[in-house]
């Protein structure tokens, strides 16, 4: 094994280019994987073109699916050889933030030194694959806290398989998780991308028996059908809100997802809501929210607005490469392109383009 | 038993007097409370002021405390003569709402004629003394489905012990339930009005064991210690976002409560709290409100808001009697203030101005 | 219409006779209902041995499929002619134990004059027809507390395909929304009966991705996977605790329906359990139950047992309904036979003896 | 520092013995904590009589108060000399079963190398000290996962103050939280020991108004009254659940808890519940145990059994030491004795014959 290996690292603003990097030492509770399948994130593309800060030289991407390579000196319960995912968010499981219940928001072994004394939750802090640390669009990735966060792939399972958990499937099925939804509800889900799509098949999984999808391309909408949509709403064609209140007999969804990141979608969420209904939010927004008061009925209407970052770790990891195998979930269809990792470039072109129908690329060092 | 009664009501913006109206009838469900005390509500000066609308020639109040007079036929399970409250919302608990789980949602037996054929539910329905139908502020007032709603007062509570139960310390304290509080949290709570101090006390009965209390009134701030603060901040004299987080050793807080309805204590109450933590929003806001991009994480720090209506029902009012019967909570400093109903000008004119450090009034037919 | 009406009345143990009763009249929060189909249950096989007391006389059945024939005059949002269901257990929506959580558990405008003042939920006694009251089997049937229980029937859904929401389908679901289930979950569902099946369909609805069924019929087996079983156990070929630790890989079920009502059931879905795991009990038991010390780990297993009586209320039914019309489910093969109500002895004699593969009856007056 | 220590260890059924032990090496993740005070559980009685079988010449105890006197090399956030405790449970919070929400019942690093793959959760398996590894009544002890387990002692706490912290609050805490109690309940608490103690002061601090504490010891239960109990039950003096039915009003009490750990309290706590109540337990039970049916209603009752083993953890440690902080709770009369570590065996023999109104004993090295 050659001491390095290629990477896709941010340069500067517009420019991720391959380069070689040394392979990492492996510390007593990490473990080096070696990447057989990765993808690209909209997140990336964020980072590409510089709207989010990482360092220069940093490998961009965190979602890995490979082989153990090395595993560090007090990891127990793997073999190096074995298949394996880790989550996008990778968490430090020993955190407080962790044992109060929100692993993803803290990476508090990086901030121990701090002077708040190491109580501080750090929001996201808990994303460090291609944020805080080097990620997995490379051909080796370093895997902390590997005894927390890896997790076997199950046998008769591909690659493509399970390429989603790591970050898709675990932030979609968490916005419908986090939408309180009971046997027999309506629920709206705004933006049938990757993760609307995951938040889709969520619904679907959690009882929800009207689920409405909505989006502005008619080809996205075909797809949320497949991953359990009763209805779908292209709101172009349509007023969303008229539509909701005529479909649920002016009652109003039980709940809604928006999963885009923007103040339209955001506030037609709280719009379709009945009132007592809750409003699960995945987007990343880039501006200042506003909540429109009628919506909200002034505070009074007993509604939920609740956030989320993708969970990570390997149970999470565990239970979502079960609902693949189960074949109750088939997220398929999400896999539109495949490249090479020495085409990244390519990739992100086409995918920060959104050209040629893509929805998630697989990337093959 | 005269056919006449007194009753304060809403002329025209700007005026409240009392006028002679005939004491209703009680139909099957219904039941006739003579008011033996009520008392005046913010919301009623918005009424009072042309900023709420209500019909001209409405009874206003909803907070009874009373003697049932006369119980409707189908009404079972109460006798005449009988010490009653019943809470400020008065849902129909029969409805798809109540059993849906917001019951403060719904007076859908009013809209039943409806075109969407009774299921939607409309937001703050569940209010209806002194907001769809005649309120408190009277002799008499007519309780609407009676048997869920009228609550027997406990032996040896005066009305003025329970007086606050109807709304104030049904509000505060659902706030607190709704800002899912752990034994051992620290909770801000925004605003030390009557609303703002009985949150303090429901904070204090949910284990809280940090309880810091925000105004700009240092008496009300002297009250909030009796009602279970640990510490108070006065917002004109520090910064509350920066001492929260000292006081927290950079941790933020688990919880914040809003209990005032405006933008700023909103945006402070998003401010103080740690990733994950739930903002429980009690205010009643006149304005579209924002959500500040960094204090929400963009989207990702697992926020949760909630917000409420106050619960109503016989039980929520046998709970909170209980409250008080038990002695863990005193809200004797609450009522600052007593008057006549006959001199109800000249308390809301004490009041509207929050002169001579009122905060309650007991009002007495 | 005729003054007079048949009913299905219980004269004696071992005996269920069609009678003539005079229809009855309809006070001002009751509805009559004209039966259109109504079933037979377990219970009303206990009831007919005369295992359950009821008063000789008394019309028994508990699941009303009809058209409203009358209204109370206090009951508005429905018409007379219109198709409704109602539930199983018919609560007083109005009661105490209705807004603490727990309307099946009270009927308590049945027993206000009792000496404890009305406070008391008695169990069970939420279930009032067949029970406390005259009962479905019959050409009428009135229904206590209309306003919170008549659930008018979507069009176009017949009769059969919502004969099981009032008990089967509410009971079997409660079952699995009280098991805890998350996604991805492996939950073990005992015995296959209707309310088992009912049980697998919701455990699907929720998100369980392995669902075990268990029974000793394969021919019920057979009708399980229908309902959405990944795997079937029939517990006369193999040792079901061991088989489901093979299955879990040694780590046990999430989750454990019970829906027998036996000692061997019942600590058989406690030995499947992992530590941390809920046994849902639906059984209605004939005897002391004992917990076996080793499977619950003497104490000190974190599990959760959880029990049920069928919800009921318009709310319920309507979502119950709504599933049925979505198409999730279909509980048609639960309707094997189909009788007039003047042959319901031989429906009562076939369905005692479960001959002919008989799951559920419709009986049709 | 010399490289032997004392150490208190179990030799045979009913000797417990001070002997001479190498002092531990300090793995990566481990951390070597000088004891500075430790105590005597009941559990620990039971090891003595050889009622729970632990290995012949393993250190006992399992309440860890002391100072760092080593950190493994991958700790970080810590300094030598800190004054920690940890929890008597200790998980490994890497762990499938702590990232699935139960810590405690896992110490899977111990089991990886199992045929099952390590996923299966072994049932109080995060029980190590005194249990599967050396405990704390010793001079000093290697605490395993340390990242995750130790807890810095607030300045101005004794290690008096925070001795119940690791165990017996802990535990009588969760039992309080596993109630479900909610504002203005009625809890009666089963048993007065350490334990129920400590539930009594949870259900105190959570809510309930109406505490009923059940023992057959007058001394302990003015202990009771001083940690919030507001009604005391001598059991050998009244029958518990006809005093719970009359200071109820025939209602049932909300939720009970069992802190014994026998038959009879865990059948009388499911006698005194209402339907829809919540059976907390706490107990160590000696032998299968009874549901009597009547009380369980044939499992139609809605009743909810919980139990729980002693939650750990940095954070859990954090939480309960800011209790005593807070000065909401003061466990000083819990500690009734004094001991060196080399007169353990008196201590032992005072405890374990429950003597001169013992409760819990300091244990210094």
């Amino acid at each position: 094994m050659s001491s390095m290996m290629k990477a896709a690292v941010f340069v500067a603003a517009g420019r991720v280019e391959i380069a070689e990097k040394p392979i990492p030492d492996v510390g007593p509770n990490d473990a080096l994987i070696r990447i057989t399948t990765t993808t690209i994130c909209g997140t990336d593309v964020h980072i590409l073109k510089g709207e989010y800060p990482v360092a220069p030289g940093l490998t961009i991407g965190h979602e890995p699916v490979g082989i153990i390579e090395k595993l560090g000196s007090a990891v127990s319960g793997y073999q190096e050889g074995q298949r394996v995912i880790a989550g996008a968010i990778c968490p430090n499981f020993n955190s407080y933030a962790a044992q109060d219940g929100v692993a993803s928001q803290d990476g508090s072994y990086l901030i121990a030194s701090g002077k708040c004394g190491c109580h501080g939750y750090k929001a996201t802090a808990g994303w460090r694959f291609g944020n805080l640390i080097d990620g997995t669009q490379a051909e080796y990735v370093l895997v902390p806290d590997a005894q927390a966060n890896l997790s076997p792939i199950p046998d008769g399972l591909t690659d493509e398989q399970v390429l989603m958990c790591p970050d898709i499937m675990s932030t979609g099925f968490k916005g419908a998780e986090n939408a309180n939804i009971r046997i027999g509800d309506t629920v709206v889900v705004f933006a049938q991308g990757p993760i609307g799509l995951c938040a889709t098949a969520g619904a679907r999984l959690l009882g929800a028996t009207t689920i409405i999808a909505v989006d502005g391309n008619d080809h996205r909408l075909g797809i949320s059908r497949l991953m359990g949509a009763d209805i779908t709403l292209n709101f172009t064609q349509c007023d969303v809100v008229d539509e909701v209140m005529k479909l649920t007999g002016g009652r109003g969804a039980d709940s809604a997802i928006e999963a885009l990141g923007t103040q339209q979608t955001f506030a037609s969420a709280l719009r379709v809501l009945k009132p007592g209904g809750t409003l699960s939010s995945l987007g990343v927004y880039s501006s200042d929210l506003t909540i429109p008061l009628g919506a909200f009925a002034a505070g009074l209407g007993d509604h939920k607005i609740n956030t989320a970052l993708c969970p990570g770790g390997k149970e999470r990891m565990r239970r979502l490469m079960g609902v693949i195998a189960s074949g109750r979930v088939d997220l398929g269809p999400l896999v539109t392109h495949q490249y090479a990792l020495d085409d990244i470039e390519a990739a992100y072109d086409l995918f920060a383009h959104q050209r040629d129908g893509v929805l998630k690329i697989a990337i093959r060092p």
